[in-house]
């Protein structure tokens, strides 16, 4: 039996149930989608869900250091869903230079639709208004989403000579200007924080 | 400057935050502790960090499946945390055969305390609290969260060819004996419908 006569299977299944699991086992395609940063260890790229994970636990533990008080789990939330349209959509590098914005809001709102469409109605909608809340960044929860949305691939780059900063020959003030905006919007701490670290990295470049 | 000079680095900074992104940077080597469970493209098998992120939405998504009413998104941190101590003790196979369960549970609460232990004291505590919250599996939110770390694996089984059932010639009884009461505490509909996928994956098996 293959995976697409188990699909067949759970159409057997009646209701609300079975829409869920085919959700959920579309959503494993989400471990494919292969990112820029690479991970501490060096070894490899990461991948959107476990990226996804990672920030889920940075709000967490991170969420006393946000501009307003807000609901941490919410900001979960939000994160465990931000990154699920790129199961069609892809990842977006934040240094590629040859980004088509237009196309790509098309792609993710097509994403969208089809992805959490596979969610029983009034699930499916929920769904869609938390990454429709990350992606407009106008609630505290969003902007301190997307802040981790930042910080964290900036500490991996730290963590590993630079990674994409120094693959695509990015400099201290490109760094500044792609990063801080959206981290300072969420956290001013944490901007405080990293600006620190990004100095502390292209100084020691500098040196070496 | 490697990993090591930045976290020197961030040992300059002072007070929780320094502390809070150390653990957060440790906790970048979950993505590396491999599960022996395929990812449903069959192309590798899943690490712990993805599997977390899988099951946090398995809890967003199946809550109002549970055997009792309960808060989805308290679920969601428990299972957020639930493999951090693998990191240090492995992830621990359940069709294994040569499992010594005593000094399982030891290297796990060393781990909990190394880990946990990087975090600020109350934090840390917090961090633990819902880790062994989880572990005991007393509240519903916890026997819901332990269900689900069963019925993801069981579905991404079903849709690999049996997964990690074929590779240890496991039969349809100790499926149903090592996945079903865990499933069945936390959600009898949920065993309901994973009962059904397991008998249709065992009779096309037998029909090959």
């Amino acid at each position: 039996m293959d995976g697409r006569g188990a699909l067949t299977m759970l159409k057997m299944e009646d209701g609300a149930l079975r829409k869920q699991l085919e959700f959920l086992i579309e959503l494993d395609r989400l471990k494919t989608i292969v990112r820029q940063s690479r991970i501490v260890s060096h070894s490899r790229r990461e991948n959107s869900a476990e990226h996804s994970w990672h920030l889920a636990i940075f709000a967490l533990v991170l969420a006393d250091h946000a501009v307003v008080e807000l609901d941490a789990l919410h900001a979960v939330r939000l994160l465990l869903v931000h990154d699920i349209v790129e199961i069609d959509a892809g990842d977006a590098p934040i240094h590629s230079s040859t980004a088509d914005k237009d196309g790509l809001q098309t792609a993710e709102r097509n994403a969208a639709k089809r992805i959490f469409g596979l969610l029983p109605q009034d699930q499916g909608e929920r769904m869609d208004a938390f990454w429709r809340e990350f992606e407009e960044a106008k609630t505290p929860a969003a902007r301190f989403a997307k802040a981790l949305d930042r910080l964290q691939p900036l500490l991996l780059n730290v963590m590993t000579d630079g990674g994409t900063w120094t693959e695509n020959a990015v400099t201290e003030e490109q760094v500044v200007e792609r990063y801080g905006p959206t981290i300072e919007a969420g956290s001013p701490a944490l901007w405080t924080a990293a600006r620190k670290l990004v100095a502390h990295h292209f100084a020691e470049r500098r040196n070496l």
